[in-house]
């Protein structure tokens, strides 16, 4: 798909979701959990264990929306979904030290390898920034870690609410100094781009078919859903003439 | 003065005032004035023209503080002054765009000599981040047309209160994740670092004895009343051993 001439120059500014988008979270997750259970003598099922760690990340913001709980960012609810699960996965051991360490791998999620050679490709053109509902700490430590080359970080935890919230995007274009039109979200999950669509955003469709592991069901989508529809960051970036 | 070997390695994070301690707002602001003088064929004052716009910041943050303005951005805030003082200075002529144009002159000022090198140095070792009340949009673009290599963007406008309240520090190192005592304060403005103090955090007194231009008086401040002084950005990664 062409990246149509009428969108592309109006685009002044690039908003990434980061779990899934950026970072390859299953992968990650199961390699500190592996390493916290290698501690014990635990041969856990490690990407079993991601997925149902991150799987409780959605109904968790869904219970903050619905009021049932007080605003808290992300590393809390990672942090009552971790204590939940630990038990199944044999990991009930772990004291607090080591339940705070391992809930922080989050923080230390590694990129594609795409990511920086795109990033860094569209960064002249555009401002680049994260949108992610991972908490201002998080996603700082995380950038500083990867080397992931963002202008700024902004998190759902700077305007109280959590994405797909319309409010969101629109607060991040506020937040830039740009109107919503000029604003476009990239993003693994047509979810999120729905809600950067409805807030009058640009979207950019990033496929990312190793998200859930081998074998994982693509997300239904119809053609021609988003303003744009990328394999990659390079490609991304091909498209978007950077 | 020695930094204490008891305050260094506690840092996690330094939060750096902008205007004056990263960039020659002066220099920048009567270079752009200048320019827009030029183009009408007016020969003005312009580095009193810089001070009389930077003088009316204090007062206008005030203003919002007691109520009797709204919140509003500093880039409201500069649009408010600049239209008060451009007839002064010869530019009641400057149409909706120039005046745009010009009030946007505080999102391109260039950093003192030492800064890039003096961050890229503290980088590896601590999180940086602006602490700022300049607004978002202006610190992101600043930092894009500068190369300055923050971790994050934070200003006031994040916090909803300008500094020097205590719960503008307060609330930059709970977005780090991070206790106030681990957050030093980096400024050439001693109020802004009695503010961080007071507030629990570390400061750092950086002098900028040009700020204000040649000649002008230092500021009032007691022998050893912050963590440490220093000459520059780059005796300031020395002192903290980075």
């Amino acid at each position: 798909m062409m990246f149509s001439q009428s969108v592309g120059p109006s685009i002044k500014a690039l908003a990434f979701d980061v779990f899934g988008t950026v970072v390859d979270w299953r992968t990650g997750i199961a390699r500190e959990a592996a390493a916290a259970g290698h501690e014990r003598g635990i041969a856990g099922e490690w990407e079993k264990f991601a997925d149902a760690w991150r799987s409780g990340y959605a109904p968790a913001m869904d219970r903050v929306r619905r009021g049932e709980l007080p605003w808290m960012n992300i590393d809390a609810l990672h942090r009552i979904i971790l204590d939940a699960i630990a038990d199944e996965f044999g990991l009930a051991g772990l004291d607090e030290v080591q339940r705070t360490h391992l809930n922080r791998a989050w923080h230390r999620l590694d990129p594609w390898p795409d990511v920086i050679r795109g990033l860094t490709r569209l960064k002249p053109r555009f401002v680049i920034t994260t949108l992610s509902n991972g908490n201002f700490s998080l996603l700082t430590n995380m950038a500083k870690r990867a080397g992931l080359p963002w202008d700024c970080i902004v998190s759902a935890e700077l305007l109280g609410r959590y994405k797909p919230d319309p409010e969101t995007y629109r607060g991040t274009a506020k937040l830039l100094g740009i109107d919503p039109a000029e604003l476009m979200l990239v993003a693994c999950h047509p979810d999120d781009l729905r809600g950067a669509a409805r807030a009058g955003c640009r979207t950019a469709y990033v496929l990312r078919p190793m998200e859930r592991g081998p074998g994982s069901a693509p997300y239904a989508h119809t053609a021609d859903e988003f303003d744009l529809t990328a394999s990659d960051f390079v490609d991304l970036a091909q498209r978007l003439g950077a």
